[in-house]
């Protein structure tokens, strides 16, 4: 039984009757809801759904029709980037569905959604036609405000859908990527210097890990610093390689670690094959896990 | 959805017909068969099926139904001890259930074989009406041959059944325990030596951790020695604990852990644990792995 997860990011966070029947159009398809954050700041919402392929891509094309129907970024503002009604939908590969399964689902919502509404649609990520593709903030860069002029020049032609943006609902990106594990480090120190040293150290952005983003930041009420990470592909930057890493970082500096945090949702394979190394397990197999077993 | 495991031993372990008779009846009952482990040389078999509730007692009583009307003790051989056709009976909480769950159903698979084959029926470990019944080793003592003697005695009346052993079946053992890990520590020197030492400190029998079995032995062909054991409650006795005690033993003779091994299916909490220990993980919660949330 293949689970993938789709995680989309809806421009409304404040009308929560809108926010309630995106909601319920997602669920009417079968897909199973794990999450829905509501951001009246960004005024934007993220949804966690996941279930069989067929039911979570019926999901995301219902969500598209409903909040196309109700969003206007004519009239939208908010602290949060954004280039759609929906900005951004990426499907997620959990167990037994591989990144291929996922493309393709990405290419058929976004070829779907493109022709059911006349929207413009790029394909990010794994997805993505182009290396220029593959970063989000590349395509979302200028805003709905800037999409127009944007959409102009032939290399902004959408992958699906009119070369120019939908009045109301701008454009909307769509694709595959792995599981993001939100990861936070907090050290037994109060020095936010050396929290920021490490995220520089560990971070690609600054010549670390391929798959960390990472920064320093300081929790004032508990006297304390925080290594704060996301993890964008835990099977080729293991969870386990950036907590030795961060670990002996921070020795240099005398500063032991006090604890680690988990955000939200992980995937099962993260957990296990980091136990399997520091269990130092020869020839482990996920089909070895008594759950996963019971489930081919 | 709560899922239960039952891995009963039966003593035939030759007669492949016999053998494919009782998986036949565990499998139409509606349970998961997860293994079937024939050994010619004990002339005894492990079944491993696993499911709801309802459809693993099923399958339990199945079994004791099939194997009476094929085995007759009085012609059977083989290296390995037994007391009955169906030897011994775990129930085993894996998710969703609890061991009182388990211990309910242990006990209404006994009473229930008891009445429908007149068959005399032990509860042992955490199903156990008193602590002399909690290991099965002293409720098998004497074997089959020896029974008839033994059950005249008071304190070996049954739990359920006639007080004198059924003519072909003997009597059997049901009853309720935790998930058992079969975990090997190879290290990387050839000193038997230092891997008895090993599983000396470590095992309860002489001192050591309150559910591990260890024994030292060679592994000759590849030069090696390793520390072989089960570990029979991962939550009071978790597996890193074990790994490390076994390390630190190690370094005191000078040894390295050249590498570790799972045999067959371990629980997914037993390496999740693990995993939040070695990241020091601090609140971690079972809910918080994905695969656990989409089936809640």
């Amino acid at each position: 039984m293949a689970v993938i997860e789709c995680i989309p990011n809806v421009s409304e966070g404040r009308r929560l009757d809108v926010i309630d029947a995106c909601t319920a159009a997602i669920v009417a398809t079968g897909a199973h809801l794990l999450d829905v954050k509501p951001d009246a700041t960004h005024n934007r919402t993220v949804f966690t759904f996941a279930g069989a392929p067929a039911a979570v891509e019926a999901g995301a094309i219902a969500l598209f029709d409903t909040a196309l129907a109700h969003i206007d970024l004519r009239h939208h503002h908010g602290e949060h980037p954004r280039l759609g009604a929906v900005d951004v939908t990426p499907f997620v590969p959990i167990e037994g569905a591989t990144m291929a399964d996922c493309v393709a689902i990405a290419r058929r919502v976004g070829e779907t959604v493109a022709a059911r509404h006349q929207l413009p649609v790029y394909l990010y990520e794994e997805a993505a036609t182009s290396p220029a593709r593959r970063n989000l903030e590349d395509i979302r860069r200028g805003e709905f405000e800037g999409l127009a002029a944007k959409m102009q020049k032939p290399e902004w032609a959408p992958d699906f859908g009119p070369a120019a943006p939908h009045a109301s609902a701008g454009a909307s990106v769509v694709g595959a990527r792995m599981p993001l594990i939100a990861y936070n480090i907090n050290l037994a120190t109060n020095r936010l210097d050396v929290a920021k040293k490490i995220a520089t150290a560990i971070r690609q952005s600054s010549g670390g890990l391929r798959f960390v983003k990472a920064m320093g930041l300081e929790l004032a009420d508990r006297g304390i610093v925080q290594v704060s990470m996301n993890l964008t592909n835990y099977e080729k930057t293991p969870i386990f390689r950036v907590f030795e890493m961060v670990k002996r970082e921070a020795e240099r500096y005398g500063v032991s670690i006090l604890e680690s945090e988990i955000v939200g949702l992980i995937p099962s394979a993260a957990l296990t094959s980091a136990a399997a190394w520091y269990l130092q397990v020869e020839g482990f197999s996920d089909g070895q896990v008594l759950e996963n077993k019971l489930r081919q």
